[in-house]
């Protein structure tokens, strides 16, 4: 589904994502001829919530960019259960990492609310990369950037208690020098959270229970008011490695 | 500590490196000068259990390749509790992606048992990488390796029972081929298998122990026989994505 189908003037729309590609740290100190050739090579397709953007090991021919709208990024295993990867929304970058996985994808992608998407395809960038060392780097930026946040996460699973991995879920939708009273809304539904952390439903439930009990936290729905963002920071972060605190 | 001091010979010293390093997959298609110019730079270090290459949070300026015996990667929370980011063997790379990450180590780094160990100036690794496009795409095929591992750790902690998960680790320990009776030996404790696996001693103990009555395993000390690894097989991956079966 090409841009131009929205837009009269294709030259604008293609400037249009040539103007959002430019504000992407992927392609940051790459030269506009570049970026023109990524832009005029992008399709931007409206999805909406359901739609299955690849499947886990499929053949990668392209990466993605979230312009706007959120995606699951998941893996099912042999006896039908699911493993949530990740969910994006945003300006963030998935598929990339098949071009150096054999070229194929590591985990399904789906959209889980209606989104614009960016889609280009992989072997540009493979093309782009090969002779453009600033944009290697920036690869290089991207996915160490995922490791990080990756070992942070498993560290959690081992060492954090369930109400606390809750309680960090929440204080990343808060703003780093926010100290409350502030109401959160759950991005997504609490059902789609508990499997983003890796927790069974009930397992979920009792925890955001006893947040609320202990951390004078209230819960309506998915509105969620922490009345001293400090609190729950002490409580959760004495159990991170990476210091909030 | 110059591997020099280990042999009078100054270039052969050198070269044993630089023949390591060339069949090292980070420098695969990197002309001979540039492994020179690395092996040059390199120090062999021999290192006790117990000795701590570099802590969480350090300034970067070196990266490790495990020439032999082990390492084990961690992070430590401010409550004290400690989370395994990995446990390295021979050939192994680490300290990598420091160099994208504000030059910080992401975790800290100790030797487990008497080790050698390649040391190597990241400044290096950061002037080669940029002229030389093939080093940063081992280095991309490098991270984006460890993230389809983590993503994979993520998924088994999420959906794997502790047996099952233990039974992945065992797995991995024997050849793709290997149908059994066959006898493993843990490369390291039990309790460090444990925190490996993000368990807590009792979790890790009963779980061998389920392994042990239901899928005719035996364990003595450090010993474990698989007398039938198709059985265990079928038991672990129908619970994981990367479908072995």
């Amino acid at each position: 589904m090409n841009y131009s189908q929205y837009s009269n003037d294709k030259a604008l729309a293609s400037n249009s994502v040539f103007n959002y590609l430019k504000n992407t740290p992927l392609f940051d100190n790459i030269a506009n001829n570049d970026i023109i050739d990524f832009a005029k090579a992008a399709t931007v397709k409206h999805c909406e919530k359901g739609d299955i953007i690849f499947l886990h090991h499929d053949e990668a021919l392209y990466f993605y960019i979230i312009k706007s709208g959120w995606a699951k990024l998941f893996r099912q295993t042999l006896d039908g259960s699911e493993a949530i990867v990740d969910i994006l929304n945003d300006d963030h970058i998935f598929g990339i990492t098949a071009l150096y996985q054999d070229n194929r994808y590591d985990f399904g992608a789906q959209i889980i609310c209606n989104s614009e998407i960016i889609k280009i395809p992989l072997d540009l960038l493979r093309q782009k990369a090969h002779i453009n060392q600033n944009l290697s780097l920036n690869a290089l930026k991207f996915t160490s950037a995922i490791i990080k946040r990756k070992n942070t996460e498993l560290e959690h699973r081992d060492l954090q208690t369930a109400p606390q991995r809750i309680g960090c879920f929440l204080l990343k939708l808060c703003a780093s020098d926010e100290t409350g009273p502030i109401t959160l809304h759950l991005p997504y539904s609490k059902t789609l959270v508990a499997s983003r952390l890796g927790m069974k439903a009930e397992t979920f439930s009792r925890a955001l229970n006893k947040l609320k009990d202990s951390l004078d936290i209230t819960i309506s729905g998915s509105s969620i008011t922490i009345n001293d963002v400090s609190i729950l920071e002490e409580n959760v972060c004495q159990s991170c490695s990476l210091c909030r605190l």
